[in-house]
């Protein structure tokens, strides 16, 4: 049974540090960027896009975990400096998934918060590794794993020593095929009354269509999450990897517009900016 | 293919009208009531506290359909008129589940919205009979069914020549047991894309769960659903069918307390009252 | 819970008689015919090749559940006359699906066994129904009913009192998108031993392809079930429904000549030939 | 899009030598012995059993992924020895999981088919260093995996220079509860016509129950399966780990004694005895 990751071990919850930015309090944080880095230009042109419009967090994929051998399989240890360096001079904090251990020691240097991806979130070898670091990780579902499984895939990090945890929805397996995974908003607000751990959803992977981003990401603020993990690409129609389920730079400022309304209502607020960039003016909807 | 639901054939939306209710307008509108009709008295209870608290609509269930033949099979025809009295009592139209055509004649003249229970979603037979009758059909949608099969069900309604349909979301089966069903929201924001049809969504069976009712009814209105379908007990522990999902008086009251801020977040706002019992008084948070 | 359906009622087991045909003893039955009858040409030419090869049930839908509306619904009563004569004309007992009450009337002079189709599972009005008819039932599985319910709708019909009850498994819905559904032949054995009802096995239905219905039609006989339901037509290609896992006559000979070996391997035989037809000559493989 | 795996490639299909044992080619195996081993008592004498009985090859856990960090993790590399040792003993060549890169070493004195389990199916970084190994790999599907996702899982060990690989259906997660998973043989027949690979099938994971693993057996048989992977236990109630899905003594005996009629029937056979260990004398049924 669980025992660490439950909220009668922290009735006040869990709130994880990211550098400036505080995941798992009252403000509710946006991570926001490429579903792989392609090359410095792209992950610049887009940190540049995601910053200026107020994300917390840069996201982008290196070493890509692809259901194909063929597949992109991204730019690998380049990637990490491209995608830190784009981070940097940003002030935002960078998320990346790592797929082994042996890719620990050079993640370390560039990257801010580990991410575990739903087909390794039961990698055990890998969750009693990073249960050994600190560094935040990132945890996302398994897109058929019950939230049991989950809750106890986060105690394998906890009980290894690693306090630092954030759980992440991203959409599980059902017979449904127009949507390419089925968003579990439910489980996210009986995660958020079960376990003290901060829970981000990512309405990108969940919905695989763009024109659903935003509506899943505005009831996911409802619903209680504590953030959002979103893929803005510059050039969707270009991407190497999922480019039906990127926000364009617009749609994605759009969404920058209308959270704080929803996050109001519901008594939070969108975390303060870090971002060292000019800010996005406003534009009259 | 579906033809009739297409939002392109209707791009401004369609509003169904049930008395003094609009459904599929800017109003977002509520329907709550008991999952089963189980006495005069408890409908009765449980009508003064909805209509008091700004529900729209009243919703109970009559003739359930139930897993076991040896399980509470509701109330029947007397059912019917208990039900009616309460809702004209209060100045509620009145929403009840058909499963037979033979059942019709003597529903038409207590039920506002005949509703098509999940397990009925394809029992086609059924759906020819409604798409003749002159009464708003409300569709829930199978537990096991696509957004594609839900639409060509409305389908089958549109063709029969009854426009007045709303569709309702209430959780698919997955393998996730913690929760009754998955609340598939993602569905709700596409079917509102795909179809000029109203949807409204059901988060008491699709979460099965007292304590997850509040925030998905939340996030469904950030999601874009027109309204809700809602289960109150004003004794849950002591109700014949469902009570572990029922909200409490008080938790409804919460809910109508809290909706119209995250209304008012997406552009909408709740409908305007229509019963004429007393409002609640709002409680400071 | 159920109680009339449990082996522990009947240890011995249920055996339902169709004119000549018994279901559930030690002899293993086919029911076999076009998913759709669509003409007495097509019916009739398919009877003669599925009699001649030793079915010893003639299936055939009159009235079909369709997801679209504008889809080939069936040639209704015409068709129950057509499919009727074909069956008499061969000796062999007609299977056809029951959709509503209001058709048993005209289903009874015509058809020896009611089929519940899967999405009627839990249609508990047309079970009732068919609980007060002295005439067997063939009730197929929902294609996302769990093994308790599907037992449960069982109980409906027995409780009822109608004894002749026969489970046909169908495949349940899934994730997986290769095969049409996901055939659950472990749910057979565990149904074998927890009630004392016949189970046949759809493998056209459960897969949705061809070439792998021989294999799962074998698997079925070796997993314990007692018959089989299977799609045949004489030209797959020009079906108006389901071509894609009708079986051509050629493999629905391959399939009753392998059948028999594999029954004796698991101490069962193929049911004795019932059909007026003279037989197919065995061809050496 | 998968290219290595096709059986377009190798028509004739893929044969895996393990010592004196072939996979893949007419005669089918049974892999069988405890789900973890527990002590060397526990699995010499378990070894013992399926030896005498006629099983092919010794498996058995030494590294343990479990869904919760305080379940019993399995011996790790003491265990590895003491499995080593007993499949010697009797002659026969040993299965085990591995659950990261780092164990590789060791695991290559001992064991002679390196398993991937389930959950790590899709753990890309370990396929890649699985494909540089000149030693046998038992591919378990992942219990949320489409057929395409299996095989292109295999394309990583192919693409990667091994073509010793084996695959091996244990179920796939649904809405049933009532088995464990839902033992998918549809797919077995499928990846048999797609591909080259020999498949084996998982009855005891799948099924997660005692009394349903001999019928799953014989179907696969059936289906065309090229062999089993079977969990026997010498006192299933003291097993440390799924002791209720595992067979007695007894019953592997008599599951022994059923196959080879079943494969009879389908043209195969079991495969010659391999253990130097006396066998087990025939038990009048």
């Amino acid at each position: 049974m669980p025992a660490r990751v439950l909220r009668s071990t922290r009735p006040g919850g869990t709130r994880v540090g990211v550098g400036p930015v505080e995941i798992g309090g009252p403000a509710f944080v946006v991570a926001a960027g490429p579903c792989a880095v392609e090359s410095a230009a792209q992950t610049e042109g887009t940190a540049e896009v995601v910053a200026a419009a107020g994300a917390h967090l840069l996201r982008g994929g290196v070493f890509k975990p692809r259901t194909s051998p063929y597949a992109f399989q991204g730019l690998g240890e380049p990637g990490l400096s491209i995608l830190g360096r784009s981070g940097a001079r940003h002030g935002l904090p960078v998320v990346a998934e790592v797929l082994e251990t042996s890719q620990l020691a050079s993640m370390i240097d560039h990257v801010d918060v580990l991410q575990v991806g739903a087909r390794n979130m039961q990698n055990f070898a890998l969750l009693r590794a990073l249960g050994k670091v600190r560094r935040p990780v990132l945890l996302k579902r398994g897109f058929a794993a019950t939230v049991d499984e989950w809750l106890l895939a986060a105690e394998y990090l906890l009980d290894g020593g690693n306090t630092q945890v954030i759980l992440c929805e991203r959409g599980i397996r059902t017979f449904e095929t127009t949507t390419r995974n089925t968003l579990d908003l439910a489980s996210v607000a009986l995660v958020k009354q079960r376990s003290h751990l901060p829970v981000l959803v990512d309405p990108s992977h969940a919905t695989g269509l763009r024109e659903l981003v935003i509506p899943m990401a505005l009831a996911a603020a409802a619903a209680g999450a504590d953030g959002l993990l979103v893929e803005v690409h510059t050039s969707p129609d270009e991407a190497l990897c999922d480019g039906r389920q990127a926000l364009t730079p617009e749609l994605f400022v759009e969404l920058m517009q209308r959270l704080p309304a929803v996050l109001q209502a519901v008594g939070r607020h969108l975390h303060s900016r870090v971002s060292t960039a000019p800010a996005v003016r406003a534009v009259s909807p």
